[in-house]
C-alpha cells in the first residue's frame, strides 16, 4: 500500500540503507501466542548471510538480527515486531565520486531523478542488503506459519544460470543446500561452479532463474481480482531487487499452449480433488487449488561489474564505469532465501485474510460426500 | 489493498458478476477538473467490446457505460465516479448442471472451495466480463492522464499466439488496429487468422502474449521497495483474468545474460541521458528512467472448450466437460485494451504519488548543467 | 484509507451526488453465505427515509435499494456488492446562482476551494443524501453480524436537541420508535416537538446529540494505538456530516473527573468479569470489555436556513444568503439511523481482524478457572 | 489502515513496549530534501520527557532519539525514517504478580483477553511511553512542514484540570511554555499546582482537557466523506492513550446552538474570505477553510493510583488494586505535546494528499476577482 510496506493484514515496513546505522523490519499484524526468537531468526538470516563462498560477496557481516519489540517471554503478543540488523562492516569512505557518476544498469540515476538527491553509500536504499530485512521477516511468518500450516513446506532453488538450466531429470532436493547455488542438481553445481569462476575473472557478472515452491498449502487462500494469490506472489517476487519477470506454474509457456494442454484434469481422491497435471502453478482465479504452489523468477545479472562501461556525470559529462568493491558475480545465488521469505510472508497474510473473511484456514466448500 | 480494489491514490474498486445486472468501476482519487464524458470512456469500451469478429466470444451487448456520479457539467469534481455497464445479454438458462461441475482449468472449483458457494452464471465474478470495468476506469485514467502527460502514448498489441510469434523486423504499428488480432505485423495477422479457425473447429483454445509500451513517461516515477513501478505493472497485469506470467524490459530472458550484455549504457543528449539499450523496460530500482516503459505477459487458453476433460462434480463423482457456449478460443485477444487500461491507470497512480512526496510531476534531479 | 472508503477488511465506498442520478455505496469484504436481499436492507433505509414527518425535510423519494451483485440466490457470495439507490426527485432547475454564491457554514466554499469546482445541485456530495449510502452499508453489516454475533443489539436515539436534553430518569427504550426524534422520553418527545416548530417557523434550525450503544459485544475486539476499536468509531462518527464531536462512555467528562470516580471497579460473575460502572464505554486501551460500548456524537445545525446570512460570492463581492428549499430543520434526527449503520459497519470491520489475527471471535484470554 | 499505523501519505508506525529494550517509528512517504537531524526531532521530545517536575512520572529517561535510516548529510533522502529510542530507565523487578493482577481502568485486562497473553512490565505496549514516538514522528512532519507551510503555527495547551478550567480573559500565549501545566493562564497554574499536589498526596489522579490549534493552514486541505480534516484529526487525537472525546470547533457544544449561532458569516477582505466567527474550527465539510483549526480533547485520569480499587486475578480471585511505582497523576499535562505532534502529522498528510489530487498546495479555486 505504502512505499515501503508489504502485505494486507501481515504487513511487513524494511526500512534502512546499506550502510546507514542498521536496517530492519517492521512487522505488524502477527498473530499472539507464536513461539519467536532471535535465534530462530537468525537460522534465515544465516542462509542468506554474504561472504560464505566465494561466489556471493565478501562482505563479512553477521546480520545479526535483534529483536525490539513484539516478543515477550519468548511469545509473539500480537504487538508490532522491530527487527533490527546493525551494518557493522561499512568500510569508511570517500563517496563523494561515486554521488556524482551513474552506474548503468544501477537504480542510482533513477533515485537521484525521483529525489534530486541520494544516499550514495553502497547503493543506499536500493542495495540488496535490503533484503535481509525480509528474510528476517520471512522467519516471523514461518514461525507463525508452523502453527498454523504444520504440513506447508517451503523449497526455494537456482533452475537457471546464465545460459546453464537444470536438468530436471536430475532434480534432488537434498542437494539444494549441498552446494553454494542452491541448485538441485549435482551436476549444474559442478559446471556452474567452473563457468562462474570464469566470469569472475572477466569482470563480468550473469543472471539467474529461481523457482520457490510451496507444498501443503490447502484449497482456499486467495481473492478475486486485484488480492489474488498469483498477483500477491508476483508483487512480491517483483518487488525484489533485480527481479524483471515473475510466472506462475507453465508460466509464460502458457503463451504457446492449447486448451487441452494446458487445463489440469481432475480426478477424485480421498483427500479430495486430485489434478493430473499441474499448469495453473496450484493457483485458479486467483484461489489456491491445495496443489503444490510453484513460482519462478528471473534476476538479472547485477550492474555491478569491472568491465567498462558507458555513462555519464551528474553534470551531463560522458565518463566510463568500472564498478570496484565486494560485489556477486550472481546476484541471483542470494536470491533464494529471499523467495522463500516472500513466499512464507505472502502465504501466511492470506492465511489472516481468508480467516477474517470466512473463519477457516482451509475450504469452505467441501467436495465430496 | 483490498479485496477488489487496485491503486494507492487513484483507486479502482471493480463490482458486478457476468450475468447479474450489472457491473461496473468505482474510481476514487481522480483530479478534479477533467474533461470527461461517457463518450470519451465509451470509446475504449468498443476497443474490448465481444462479437466484433469471429475470433471474439458472440455474446452481444452495447457495453454502453453509464457516469452515476462524480462529473458535472462535463469535468470530473474530485469525488468518486462511479461507472455502470448494464449486462443485458444474460441468456436465461438453468444453470443447476454447471453448478455442480467444475471445469478444469477454471476458477469455478477454487471459488467455490474457498466460499462454500459461487455464482455460476457464465463465471460469476471470474468471468472476463469484469475486465469491462477496467477498461472504463481506464479511460478516467488516460482522460485524467491527457492533460497532466500530454507526450504520453500507450500502446498494446499481440506478439504470440500459441506457438506463433509476430517477426519483428515487420514490425509496423499502423497494422495493430488492423486486424482482429491487434497483432503488429500483416503477415502474421493473415497466419494467425487460419490457425484459429482451425483451432476452433477443433473445439480447442490458445494462449497469448501480451507486449504493452508506454512512451512519454518522464523519468522519476515509481518508488523504492514495494510499490516499485515495475511491482505494481506486474500487479496490475497478474490480475487480469486468466493471466500467468509478467515481464518487464528483458524479462526472464534477463536469467540468461551477463552484466555486460544487460547494462544499458548511458550517453548525454539534449533532452537528457540518452540509453544505447533498453534491456531495463524503463525501469530502474523501481523507478522510470523515461526511456520507453515494456511490459509482456502470457495469457493462457481459456479452459472453456468442447474437448472433452476430465473432471468431478461437487459430490465427488467423475464425470467429463465439455463447455458449450460463446467463448473466445484466444481470449489474450480481449486481453490487449485491458493491458492498456491497466498500463493508464498505474502510470496515474504513480504520477500522482510522485506529485504527493515531491511536488513534481517529472525528475525532481535534473542532469546535466 | 482512501478519500471515500471506510474500513479495514470490511470496506465501503460511497459515491453519489444528491442531485445526480444515483447514489450508492461498494460494499467489499463482506463474508460469504450472509442471508441478504434488498428487502432486508431496505428495512434500515426506511427508517432514515425524508418526508416521514414534519421535522424532516420534505423531499419524498423511495429510496429503494438494488442490490447489482455480490449476491446469488439470496445469500452473499463474498464478492463485491454493489448498492445503487436512484435519486429519483431532484427537481430540476438553475443551479448557476446556487453555484456563485457561498452558504455560511456550509461545504460549498471548501469544496470549491479546494477542487476549483463543484456540483452546486443539492448540495453535491456534501448533501446528507449521501448517508443513505451509509444506512445500506450498515444494512450488511447487520446482516453478517446477526449470524456471527447473535446476541449484538445495536441502538441510537437523541439525547439532546439544542437546550433540551432528556431525562435519563424517564429512558425507556421502548419509546424510541414511537417518535420522530427517536428519544427515549415521551414528555421530551413531545416538548421538542413544540419548540421545532417554534424553531422552523423563524426560519432556523437546531444541533442535536446522538448517543449509539452496542450490546452483546465480546471482549476482546479492537486493536491497540491506531486501529483501536474507540478511535475506529470516532473516525466512524466524525465522518458523518455536521458532526463536530464524538466522545465514549465518560467522554469529554473524564476530563473533570478524579481517578476513583473513572476507573472502573471489576467483580468476578458467572459469565466473566462484571464491572461496577462504565465510565469507559466498554472500551479499554482501544480493546473491548464486554459491557456495553457508548458512543454520543454532537450534530450541528444545519446551515440551510431562510434567516439572512452575510456571505460572499464566488467573485468575492458581499451578498445576504437565505436558504431556501427543503431541509431539515434538525438534521440531526436523521443522523440516528446513519449512527446505527456506522456501529454496524465498525463492530463487524473489528470482528474480521480480531478473528484475522486470533481465529477466535471472542476473547482468546479467559478469565475464571 | 493496519494495526499500528497512522496516515495516508504520511505514515507512521509505531513500536515498542514501556520495558522493552526500545520503542520507536517508522516513518515511510516523507518528502525528500528536507533538512533533519536528532536534534531537530530531540527539541520536541524533550518537551515531552517525563521526569521534568514534580506532576510527571519520575522515570528519568533521556529519550534520546538515532535516526537509523532515510537521512544522508543532513537531509531526508525520501526513504523510509527510523526512529529509535532506547529505553533505559525500565528498572528491574518480577512482574508475575502484576501479571495475574488487571487495574480497573487499564488495558491490562483487554490486552489479555484479546490476546491471551501480554507484556505486563510498565504497561507494555498501551503504555504512555508509546506517545514518545509520536512526538518523534511529528519532528519529522514539522520538520517537512516548515519548508511547505512557513507560516504554519501549532500550539498545543491545558484548558481544563479536573473540575478547573482556565480563564479565557486571560488567555496569554506566552505563559504556555512557562509553567508544568502548558496552561495559557498565569493564575490557573497557581492554583492547579496546589490542586494536584493535594490529590497526589491522596493517591489520586485527575483527568484533563487539551487543546490544539494550527494557524496558516490554508484552505483547501482535508477530503470529503472518510478522509476528511475532522475525521483524520479525531482519528489521530482518540488514538493517543486515555482520551476518550475529541471535539472540533464548537464541539460537543453545536449539540445546543441554533443554525444562525452556529453559522459562521463570511466577508471578503484583501486576502480572501474572512469570517466572523469560527464555530466550525477551520473545517467545513472536511476541508479547511483557512481559519485557525480548533481542536480538543479529554484525557482521562490515570488509572495508576494508590488508592484501593477493587478488581480481579486471571483466575477469577476478587482483590484489591494498589499501584504503586512511577506515575504522573494528570497524565493530560504530557498529552500536549503528542497532541501537538499528532497535529502535524495530520497536516502534512493532508498537505500531500491535496497536492496528489490536485497539484497544489493550497486552494485550487480563487474567491474574488
Amino acid at each position: 500500500m505504502s512505499y515501503n510496506t508489504f502485505g494486507h493484514l501481515f504487513r511487513v515496513t524494511t526500512w534502512g540503507e546499506s550502510h546507514g546505522p542498521a536496517l530492519g523490519a517492521t512487522v505488524d499484524g502477527c498473530p499472539p501466542g507464536v513461539a519467536l526468537s532471535e535465534d530462530r531468526i537468525q537460522h534465515w538470516l544465516d542462509r542468506r548471510k554474504p561472504g560464505q563462498n566465494r561466489y556471493t560477496t565478501q562482505r563479512r557481516e553477521p546480520d545479526a538480527v535483534e529483536i525490539l519489540s513484539g516478543v515477550y517471554e519468548g511469545q509473539t503478543t500480537g504487538t508490532p515486531i522491530q527487527l533490527m540488523i546493525r551494518n557493522t562492516d561499512q568500510r569508511s569512505k570517500d563517496y563523494g565520486n561515486i554521488a556524482d557518476t551513474f552506474r548503468p544498469g544501477h537504480a542510482d540515476i533513477t533515485y537521484f531523478q525521483k529525489y534530486g538527491l541520494r544516499d550514495p553509500r553502497g547503493g543506499g536504499r536500493s542495495s540488496a542488503r535490503e533484503t535481509a530485512a525480509r528474510v528476517a521477516a520471512g522467519g516471523v511468518a514461518r514461525a507463525a506459519l508452523s502453527a498454523l500450516l504444520p504440513d506447508l513446506r517451503i523449497t526455494g532453488y537456482m533452475v537457471q544460470m546464465g545460459p546453464h538450466h537444470i536438468d530436471r531429470a536430475r532434480f534432488d532436493a537434498a542437494e539444494i543446500e549441498r552446494n553454494p547455488f542452491w541448485v538441485p542438481d549435482a551436476q549444474a553445481a559442478e559446471d556452474w561452479a567452473t563457468a562462474l569462476d570464469q566470469l569472475r575473472k572477466q569482470g563480468n557478472s550473469v543472471g539467474a532463474m529461481i523457482e520457490v515452491t510451496a507444498a501443503g498449502v490447502p484449497a482456499g487462500l486467495g481473492a478475486p481480482i486485484y488480492a489474488k494469490l498469483d498477483t500477491d506472489l508476483a508483487t512480491a517476487m517483483m518487488s525484489i531487487n533485480a527481479v524483471k519477470g515473475v510466472e506462475i506454474g507453465a508460466g509464460l509457456a502458457a503463451a504457446g499452449l492449447t486448451g487441452t494442454e494446458n487445463a489440469d484434469e481432475i480426478d477424485m481422491s480421498e483427500s479430495g480433488p486430485a489434478y493430473r497435471s499441474n499448469q495453473a502453478g496450484g493457483i485458479l482465479g486467483g484461489i489456491s487449488t491445495g496443489q503444490e504452489i510453484v513460482v519462478r523468477f528471473a534476476v538479472k545479472p547485477t550492474s555491478s561489474i569491472t568491465t567498462p562501461r558507458a555513462s555519464i556525470l551528474r553534470d551531463g559529462t560522458p565518463t566510463e564505469v568500472v564498478t570496484k568493491g565486494r560485489h556477486d558475480p550472481c546476484v541471483g545465488i542470494r536470491a533464494v532465501p529471499v523467495a522463500e521469505a516472500m513466499m512464507a510472508c505472502v502465504l501466511l497474510d492470506h492465511l489472516l485474510l481468508h480467516r477474517a473473511q470466512t473463519g477457516a484456514t482451509g475450504p469452505l466448500g467441501r467436495i465430496g460426500s
